[in-house]
This record gives structure tokens, C-alpha cells and sequence, in this order.
């Protein structure tokens, strides 16, 4: 008999990537009211879209929507176990889009496409692999899709344990865009909206926003332990970054463990929404994403916005462009008070930053 | 360009109140088997009417039911953005009523009625707000009503992003009663009430509780750092007291988080349910309810009752009045032991109190 | 008026016990969603059946399948009020299998019967309980039975509260087996098996596995101190030791709070799933299961399988015996290194063993 001692490993290095694989991501999950409701308890949203079922269907939706975030992060965190299990860091969040509305009970697969893989050239023992990922539901509709870069080492990985990957056939998502003018609409805000009665729903249509305004959110948000360890295993992110102390005590660059980055990039957008999208029709997008320092268990985060753009769309609605930060351990109007830059400096508070565009009613 | 920049808050202080002044707050929510599960995680409970849909069912009700410190602590988390975000303290609950039964996917929204306002006589840099706080589901049937007392600073809110309210048309809630002797009590168990079967249950009905009898609950609960923060959110808390440590090391009086009452309330009854409550056929209301001194992360909390007195109500149930007791770190036995007054007494392990009437069958 | 100081006791002491009794356990619960996402939420499992609803259904049955060990955990927690609240440690794991599936929404009750008590040899003040325990559906189908042995002090426990039993009329369990093979297999798997597409599933079919084969699994898992406290509770496990902080300091073994064993065994077998169990087609049972040592708060756990046999059912399927180890504090692979005996060795890093089989498609 042959005996074998096996350590099966996941992820890949450097050079087990190729331009123009596939991978599509072992977790197939549908998504149920368990995890909406652990995401409600981790990050507060007044929008009814996402929390009242009421609401949506006076909308036009089917039931109440799931939260963007939470897609973001259950799609984020699919594409580990074939990405990024071996990766030092996540770098970029590049054109994430929500084409269509995803409910609980849907089941969720998510597949990844390699787009390109670089050298790093001040670093040569490491490298930029970019990829694009989607999401769809048990009907192949696209719910989902980003483009994302994650710093791996260089190499080949020993014992990696992925299967062979059949072929990409018939996973082509459907085409994204619903609307002629190619914003990122679900079907169901196509035409014409009638916003629901909402008593008591905070400030926050298209006219109470200008270009240039900053809003500093006061809402904090002190990060649990064990809070943000099983958002990342609910999420089925698989990196020992986030959940393994004793593998962190020598492999992590904090030497504990970090907190996923999805995660931060919700509790950045949950701790302005109160401020700014409480009333948005729906979350057109995200770009130019990044983490620019870490989060551990312990740390305060709050967030700060500006509004960059703003331009009518249609009769009823219109686009505001956001630029959210994320900073830690002050708030940002101490920060602002210091002289710091919030929105364009480099400052080692500022753990995420990124562009966004939400429809508005025109008027509320 | 006219670049603002904007810090919004909400809650208010005192001078912000007029008495009749009615708030809708604007958390929408669709009660799901998501946030049961999270409750049920901390507060254990044997009455199967919260947790068995078999059990509910053959009791009449159309699923189980949620239990109704859920629901308290949803509505008055709730009330914190309009009400209590910029409160010092929650001083009181009083005449917490149930007059419907709720259920898992019913939308909840809630109102709030100022009732008065008063300056403090002992320090005039604040005072008391009393409010009627009214909880709705989607066809507008009264789940949950009671009043709360609040201890706010003096002052106008500057940067209050509070919008202007609605008139309250419509908002009357329906009458309360549904029983001829004012007990507010469902539909469901209005006519001949048939408990069903339920195989393994604790004692505990009408004829096992004598006035004047004291019961030392044995069990304890530890509170978690993340446990609480967590269920604070879930329910829409959004006082900074709860979950901001960086606020909380200046602003709160424990220069630390503070566990949120409602949930301390939640604790002390969970721990008191498998003797007293686990056979209850429904919570009939609280009143006289305060927290004496606050709860920390790591505190243990334990729970004792007191008879205070029971009534035949019909051929086939009784009510029976409990004073409830919350104490930290030290079992009620051992107070007890050492000649404390758990029920009447001032002490500072005492961290909550409150009476309670439950219905009970007459016999098992 | 006489008025009593009542101090509830749970839980029996050795001689409270007699062979034959059979005790009816009062928690009733629904399970649900937020129950299935809690546990999602702290064990990372690949396997689909348990996760998604379009997989269940393609393999014929009617939901997503409730996890195995979400309903060991259940149906052990459920035991505790009436058998081990005053048990000094859980020894062993016996012949524990799952007839039928378990879907959201059932009810589950559960119920054990005494099949022997034997006073410690060694120890005189304590004792052996050996009990066979029942978990059934609303319907009365048996969706769990295991046996298991607890060590309780000798004595009769004062101030008892449990009510007497009622006769055990009409819970003889179904027979269990629902092939004539005597393996336990849900009726949706008796036929022929058609294995539903799988994209991106991972390594994993009968004849991927080799007699003698080890495999260390390289996932880890540091238990936060909130995460585990939760899931004792929504278990319904009533023993101090795990959530009561004050008592655990004078009265636990290891001065603090203890992770409850059935969370380390859902842990170990977790860890290992991604390697072993993520294409199986059913958890045909766990046998010669036990706890060397004790898992605390912050701990870090870790996996290793051992393939003990194999052998064909039928012309789809075969079967797979494991030895299943959890460690802690220190990985599978290191302790290898270091000479250890993983397996079949004592170690203080070992927590947690077991044998089980699997039931496995021939190829992928």
C-alpha cells in the first residue's frame, strides 16, 4: 500500500495563472433571510429597498433587494479559494456594477476570468494578477460583475489541489446593460418610477446634493472579533488572513489577524448611507477602489463623503458621484480640523476610498 | 461654487421636542427568520410559542410568534434616530403592551408621540422626555405599544438633518383592546384557549406560583463584545454610546461601550423564562421598568423573581404579576446570602427592574 | 402566607438517573434560516447539498439539506437541560447517523433514553451515564439518533425543578433503515443517483482516496468568544460552563468559559470538508468519537484525516471511512514534523477524534 501525506492548497502563485482562464468558484450558495440579517447586524442602512419588503414591492421589485454590499462581498469572497487564497493583498475594486436585483432564496455561482498578470517591477518576487468577476443567479442572470487586482508571489504552488477546469462553455453573461443610455438599471427601474410613500425617511433626494459639498458622517462603528471573522466565513472567504491567528503570527504582515476588505468597503458605505443614499433608487456603481491601510478587530471606522458630480437622468431622476473614503480611529472631522486631506491625501487613517454613482429622485 | 461642508446628526435635544410633536422613524423592516435566529443565539427561551411553528399553530396563531422582547427592542431602537441619539441616559419604561401577535416577514414601522417634556429640578443643563412609542406592522395592526422616559441635554441641535415631518394623518393607532376586561390580549387568544401538547416541558402553571414566593434563577449569560454590538445594530440602534469606542472613551459616562438597555431587558427576562414564563400563554405587558446602573462587555448578568401577586382570569387561565430583576458579576443567590434586598433594594449589581404580567393555564 | 425562596435546578445527578427513564426535552424548535446562516457562518463547507437549493433539488431532494452537524449540535444542546447541565465533561460519541434529511422549517424535537449507568472506578464521587438520543421531525420521522456518555457526579440533585415524566407513549423511533443494506440513507438516495453539474467543484470522488492515505488539511479557525457563546445558545445548550463567565471561575475546569464539544467537532469537520467531504452524497455516520482536551476562546483549530477504508456500494457509489482529528494551537503539518502521532497518539494539542463514513460517487 501506498501511503500518502497530502496538504492540499488552494489559491494560485504568480505562475499558475493564465491570461484568459476561467475559473468558476466552488461555492454555490443560495442566499437566505440568515445571512441579510447577520449583514443588518454588522452594517446600518436606513433605505428601505434593502430592509422592507413592503417598500420594494411598491416599487416594483418582487421582494426586498439584497444589499449590494453583501453580493459584493459573497462575490468577492467566492473568488479566493481559486484567486487569491495565496495573495499578500487585495489592490483595486475597478467597475463594479449591479445589472440586476438579487433576492434572498436565489442561488448564487460566481466565476472569474483572468485578465492580465504583471510583474511587479520594484518587487520581482511578486506580481498583479487582474481579473473579472461575475455573479448570477440560479437563471444565469448577471447580478453582478467587477474587475478586481490581488498582489500574489511569485511561482508555482506545490500541492495545489484544484481540479482541471472543464471547459467555459455556455458562461458568457448575459449583456449587462438594460438601459439605452447604459447605466447599470434593473429592469424593474427602467421605466417609469413611482418612489413609495416612506414616512419618516431622512433627507437625501438629487436637489439637496452639490457638486463639491463634503459630508462628514458622524456614525462610527468599533469592529467585533468575532463580528468580522464570520462575515468572512459566512461570505465562504477562504484566506487564513482573516480567521487563523496562529497562521497570521508569522504570515501576516499585522501580525494578527485583518479584516477583510469587503467588509470594510461596506461599513465605509453603511456609515454614509444615512447621509447620502438613504434614498437611492439603486447603487449604480463603484470605481477606483482601494484600501490604502488595514483594519484589525478593535479598530473605530467612519467615513466621509463628497459629491464630485451630479447630472439629471430623465424626468424623474437624477446621478450623483460620490467619492467615499474610510478612515480609522478618528473621526473625519478631527482629521479636517487637523488640516488633513481627506479625500485626496495619503494619510495613515485612510483604510478605503472610492468613486460611486447612486440614482436619486429628483425630488423626494 | 458654494462647497459645503456638512456634518449631519440627528437625534435631538431637549428644546428640540414640543409636546405633540408625533416622529415616524425611518427604519422600515421586514422581520425575518434571519434576526429570530440572532435573538435566539442569546436569549434562551422554552416557550415554544416563540419557537415552534407546530406548537404556535395547534395554539391557534398562523406561525410562531416573535417573541415580544424582539420586538421591544426593535421598536425602541427604532425611536434612537429621532428620539435618543444625543440622549444621556434611558430612565424608564412603563405600560409595555402586546396587543397583537408578530410574525417572521410582517414589515415593521413605528412611531413616537412626545407626551412631555421637563427640565430637571437637580441639574438644569438637561432633562426628561416622555414619549408614547407605537409599533405597526403592514396592514397597520398595533404590535407593540408602550412609553419611555429619556434623560436629554438641554439645547437646539445644531446641524440637526432631521427633514421636516409629515402630518401625522392616519396614524391613530386602532384600539388596543381586544378583550372585554381590557387585558390585552391577541384575537388568537381571546375564545377558549386549547394548550396544545408539548412533550418535556418545564413547570410552571398558574397553580405553581404563590405570592410572596422568590425565585433564584441559576442561569448566567456573559455578555459578548460583538454579541451585543451585533444585536444593537440588527434592531437599528444607532447611538454611538453602543458600538463607537472612539466616541465612547470622551462622551460615555463608563468612558467605554455601554450595552444597550433594551437588550439587558431581553437578558433579564430570557433568564428568568425557564421558571417562571416557559408555559405562558402571552406576555400581558411591563411597566415600572428602569436600569440602575449600566452593563459592560464581560459583565455576567443573572436574574431573580418575585411573586407580587395572581388572578383567576376565566375558567381556563390565570394572571400572575412578577417583579423582575437584572443583577452583574454576582449570582441572586449570593446577594441574597448576603442579606441584600434584591426586589426592593437599592445595590450596584442591580442593574435592572420591572414588573410583568403574564397569562398562564390554570393547570398543566 | 408561606413564602418560599425557590432555587431551580436543571440537569441530574448520577443517582437522579435510572436505566430505562426517558426523558422528553422541552426545547421545540423550528429550524430555520438564520440558524442554517449562523452556523454557515462559522463552518466553511464547499458542499453544495447543504448550501445550495438548485443542487439539492437536481439530486432529488426537496430543499438544501440541513447540515448534519447543525443538527447534532441541536440535538446534543437539547439534551442538556435534562441529562448534563450538572455533568462534569461529554466523554463520547456513539454510532451517530442520519436516516432522513432535514430541511428549514422543520420542527425538531428530540428525546433520550437511559441505557446504562456505571459508577467510576477510579473516582467514586462520579459516574458514567450512557444514553441513546432521538431527534425527530414534526412528522415523527427520525432524523438523528446517536448515543453518548457524560461523566456526572454521584448524588441526587436538590431543588430539581424538572416536572415528572410522562409515560414514553408512541416515541418508539421508525426503523432507522431505509435500505436493505442497513446503511443509513435517506429514501432520495436509495435510487438511482444522478449527480447534478457542479462547476468548480473540488477534488474529491471515491477513487481519489487511498486506504493509508493522511491528509492535512491546512484551513484554521480561531474561535472568538461571542461566536461560540452564540451558538451554544441558538443550540438551546443550558450548561454554564460555556456562557457564564462567574460560575466558570470557580466550577470550570479551566477557570474560564469552555467551547462546547459538538461546536470543536463541527470545527474539526469543517476543516477537513474542503478536502474530504465536499462532493459527498451523504454523512453516512460518525463513530468512536471523543474530547482529549478542552478548546477555549481564541484557540486555533486545525484538522487532519486519515482514510481507514474504503469499499464499493453499489455501481454509482462507495463508501469512505475516515479518521477525523482536531488539534489545536498548532497545524496538523508541524505536529507531523515533530514526530507526533496524529491519529492514534496522545498529544495536549489533540481536541477532538472520530471515525466516519461517507458516501461518495465513484468518479466526478
Amino acid at each position: 500500500m501506498n501511503r500518502k501525506i497530502l496538504e492540499p492548497k488552494y489559491g494560485r502563485l504568480l505562475d499558475d495563472f493564465r491570461v484568459g482562464d476561467v475559473y468558476h468558484h466552488p461555492w454555490e450558495v443560495t442566499i437566505d433571510d440568515g445571512m441579510l440579517a447577520m449583514f443588518a447586524a454588522s452594517f446600518l442602512d436606513p433605505n428601505p429597498l434593502y430592509s422592507s419588503t413592503r417598500f420594494a414591492r411598491d416599487l416594483g421589485f418582487r421582494d426586498r433587494v439584497v444589499h449590494p454590499l453583501v453580493m459584493l462581498n459573497l462575490a468577492l469572497s467566492f473568488t479566493v479559494h481559486d484567486v487569491s487564497e495565496q495573495a499578500i493583498a487585495h489592490l483595486a475594486y475597478i467597475d463594479l456594477k449591479f445589472p440586476n436585483a438579487a433576492y434572498s432564496r436565489d442561488t448564487l455561482s460566481v466565476y472569474s476570468e483572468i485578465l492580465g498578470i504583471r510583474l511587479s517591477e520594484s518587487k520581482r518576487d511578486r506580481g498583479v494578477v487582474h481579473l473579472r468577476t461575475t455573479a448570477v443567479n440560479q437563471n444565469g442572470l448577471v447580478l453582478l460583475i467587477f474587475e478586481r487586482k490581488a498582489l500574489v508571489p511569485v511561482g508555482k504552488l506545490a500541492g495545489r489541489a484544484h481540479p482541471v477546469q472543464p471547459a467555459a462553455e455556455g458562461l458568457t453573461p448575459r449583456p449587462l446593460s438594460t438601459s439605452s443610455e447604459a447605466v447599470a438599471l434593473p429592469p424593474e427601474l427602467v421605466t417609469e418610477i413611482k418612489t413609495p410613500q416612506w414616512p419618516g425617511r431622512p433627507i437625501g433626494s438629487y436637489r439637496d446634493f452639490d457638486r463639491g459639498d463634503t459630508i462628514l458622517h458622524t456614525l462610527g462603528h468599533t469592529v467585533g472579533e468575532s463580528e468580522h471573522m464570520q462575515l468572512t466565513i459566512l461570505t465562504r472567504n477562504s484566506h487564513p488572513l482573516h480567521f487563523d491567528e496562529v497562521y497570521c503570527r508569522d504570515r501576516s504582515f499585522a501580525k494578527t489577524r485583518v479584516v477583510e476588505g469587503g467588509l470594510v468597503f461596506a461599513w465605509a458605505a453603511s456609515l454614509a448611507s444615512r447621509d447620502t443614499t438613504a434614498n437611492a433608487l439603486w447603487d449604480l456603481g463603484y470605481d477606483k477602489g482601494s484600501h490604502p491601510a488595514p483594519v484589525l478587530s478593535g479598530d473605530t471606522l467612519y467615513a466621509a463623503s463628497q459629491v464630485l458630480d451630479k447630472r439629471e437622468h430623465g424626468a424623474q431622476t437624477g446621478i450623483v458621484r460620490f467619492k467615499l473614503v474610510g478612515v480609522k480611529n478618528e473621526t473625519p472631522a478631527s482629521l479636517l480640523r487637523r488640516g488633513v486631506d481627506l479625500f485626496d491625501g495619503k494619510f495613515e487613517q485612510k483604510v478605503f476610498e472610492i468613486e460611486r454613482e447612486v440614482l436619486l429622485a429628483l425630488r423626494s
